[in-house]
């Protein structure tokens, strides 16, 4: 039985639109940052994996299910699993709540590919990463 | 047969990111944008639903699938269908073109339900949006 | 001699734009970022602020000198130290240091005001928030 | 006597934030893109000035006084003028109204520095931008 990843992100005010509800796009942000966090344990960091390895997560395929609305201030509580692992790519799914109320906020799907960004071509997923997506899968 | 409704995202500076491509996040930006686009002949125009009649049209569901990377001052055509309109909600296609190589860059599908943003539940899509949609389903 | 307030934001991969280092906007969230955090301990929390109590602290000036260029994954340490305090508005300066090899990164400058935000009008800033400008000045 | 140039902007859904009103640090995006546009014109486009010839021109002093809240969909008319010619840098003024109802709404200053972003250090600006920023001097 898979253990999630646990993050928390808190809803800035420039996160909610003119509707008075957190914009749509912003929620794709957040569950990248959670595999970024994630993943903060590979060797030399993530941001040496894109910065000095060259070695890039980018999405092939996100979709996401909006449950509920989310607003300024709202923590919003987001569990990570590694559906599916791979050769070059995985698929990770987030699962979002509100821990004030215990509301399901949505449900988000990302499949990434590991990508050399000097070449942007799809490379195997390297020993580091694919460790600690096994850890969450 | 449909006819798309057809728009334009010029690539700015801020939308690459670290990688040196399009953050994925902004591409269902754009297809936002293109909806609004889309919708602003309705009566009064796209702002004032939202501002002044407070109906919204929050996304449900968002979908991508990225083919090709985008970058710093390229061109996106986005054509827009309409692929079901249902009582209060109906579901959009946006194809993502640069034409300036003619390549394919994404396919995104959002499902969008018309809300009273004052009580923030779902009410049937009004007549002057429904003429547009029909326009381009 | 005044303390300042100090918090950390952690560069993420969309901050960088097409040029290879962080977008020189962002640098103004962070500082608003900053502030709400210095403000966190207002009754009901800052975001209960704007939400509930209705008052707002737009920025009526904002102003940035940069110094160093940033990139994705610098850990980005904010001071903020409170210049001047007025009956409706103050004065915050911000000071940023990159922790890991102590550069000085950017002096920012915000004098934001009180706002009621339904009437869209200047408040003298209430005494729980006098209180928090008080400790940082 | 200077000819400003003349750029507008359509504020956007999402660039309005829990307050109800545009965020703050959209304005300095703004202006950007106005300077971006202002710069189409230089050899072979202002995204290959950056992206080929790897010259930039980030901000080295960025102020904005705010005088008007502005809100989803409102028209923004960006007035650029270059107030001052350096060897390597230039003083830009940004005078933002709204035309609907005359609203003066902000003022930005931006110093921008020509920097080979491969070196990331200064250089001289070369003809072409010099050309563009001497008809709006």
């Amino acid at each position: 039985m898979s253990v999630p990843f646990v993050s928390v992100h808190r809803v800035r005010l420039d996160e909610v639109d003119a509707a008075g509800v957190v914009y749509f796009a912003h929620f794709f942000s957040w569950c990248h940052e959670a595999m970024a966090a994630m993943l903060a344990s590979v060797d030399g960091g993530y941001a040496a994996l894109v910065m000095t390895r060259r070695l890039g997560l980018p999405a092939v395929h996100a979709e996401a299910d909006f449950a509920a609305p989310v607003r300024f201030g709202d923590e919003v509580r987001i569990s990570t699993v590694v559906e599916r692992i791979g050769t070059s790519s995985c698929a990770l799914r987030f699962e979002l709540e509100r821990p004030s109320d215990g509301d399901h906020i949505a449900t988000l799907r990302h499949i990434v590919a590991l990508t050399d960004l000097n070449e942007m071509r799809s490379r195997p997923l390297p020993d580091d990463v694919l460790r600690i997506l096994a850890r969450y899968s």
